[in-house]
């Protein structure tokens, strides 16, 4: 995989929602594209657009713009997912079933081979075709399978321990959605921490702005 | 409500890490916290700590930092969680009941109300204590009972008729995990877009840029 510059986390972020408009216009069956119209796609300016590709390559040309179908295999490259990824679900309670079964795993070159628990009533049961394996099976299966990308469900309680082992069995990312913060070395295992109580409280931040939402509460006296 | 002078999303999106961490230096017995540790947990900057917490007040003192049942209290009232908010969930499907499911709501001040399907084999089960309806009493349950925040978790097919629906008859906020994209009048109805894929994406891009995934493939050439 080639290595790029340094990039910032926002350009990284903007990655995948070029690439899902990219494939929305390929499916309109539009040619190409202009820096100005992903700009707004990203909430962004043409010249954003340009430095972000600019980034990993010589793409577009004034006038022009993108070809949509290279931009979009180059984005892929990019991104990483011109080749497969094996994904592991540690976790099969609700949530991790319903991240497995609800994103477009075959889309984007994901393929989940494993899915680990520790009820013995969901062991030997399966989950997208996958049968679920008992914990203390991990171990064993990473020594002779590679897996890259492991979603963590588990109960809080566990994810410590639990990402630990995966870090050190060579696990190199771990999609975290126990609420726990990870402290792994970001050498060795990437981590992408989810917390969607985060975007519920923005939400609400927001919803509380609207016109019609003024209540006229105070504020508590100022902090000192 | 108070309104606040604009400030940018960025901001929003600091303060519920902000809060987070607030209430675990309280759990661990902490009285009070400097702008340079609040700093550290959102990886940014003293002085951007300050002037998160100056659009909304004059919060801390010098030398001393912020007192932290005080500014729990404020960060709560920012965000708007000092008073509750009643949450409806359309979609009771894996995705919305593991939403309900893991999501600390009482925490902060959440209460789900109601939640509608359209399977008839989950109508009249119950979900976190709440009796799954049929949506088609949405409407006239809406016109008698105040719902502040619906999780959207419908199919993508049904989401934009069922969001004008929702914003139609006076929802101010969704929390919208349909991977359709919401144009709705943003003085009436603000929309959180959740693409959990771009936060797999992102993570993926990371993956192959640590120093052992040099697989060495070479990009597309360069798109003109």
């Amino acid at each position: 995989m080639k290595q790029f510059r340094k990039v910032s986390d926002n350009t990284v972020n903007r990655l995948p929602k070029y690439l899902r408009h990219i494939q929305e216009e390929l499916n309109n069956g539009k040619d190409h594209i202009s820096s100005a119209m992903l700009a707004e796609v990203v909430g962004s300016t043409s010249s954003q657009v340009r430095q972000d590709f600019s980034n990993f390559g010589n793409y577009g040309s004034q006038g022009y713009g993108y070809h949509l179908k290279s931009l979009d295999e180059a984005v892929r490259t990019i991104i990483g997912i011109h080749v497969p990824h094996h994904v592991a679900v540690i976790g099969t309670g609700c949530l991790g079933r319903a991240l497995v079964e609800h994103l477009e795993f075959q889309k984007y070159n994901f393929q989940l081979c494993a899915a680990f628990d520790i009820d013995p009533s969901l062991i030997g049961s399966s989950i997208n075709g996958v049968t679920i394996r008992h914990v203390s099976e991990l171990s064993e299966y990473l020594e002779t399978n590679e897996i890259h990308i492991c979603i963590l469900t588990v109960p809080k309680s566990a994810a410590k321990v639990v990402a630990q082992k995966l870090s050190g069995m060579g696990v190199p990312a771990i999609w975290n959605f126990t609420n726990e913060t990870l402290n792994l070395n970001p050498q060795k295992t990437v981590v992408q921490n989810i917390n969607l109580m985060d975007s519920l409280l923005s939400l609400t931040y927001h919803l509380e702005q609207l016109p019609n939402r003024q209540r006229d509460l105070p504020l508590p006296s100022d902090v000192e």
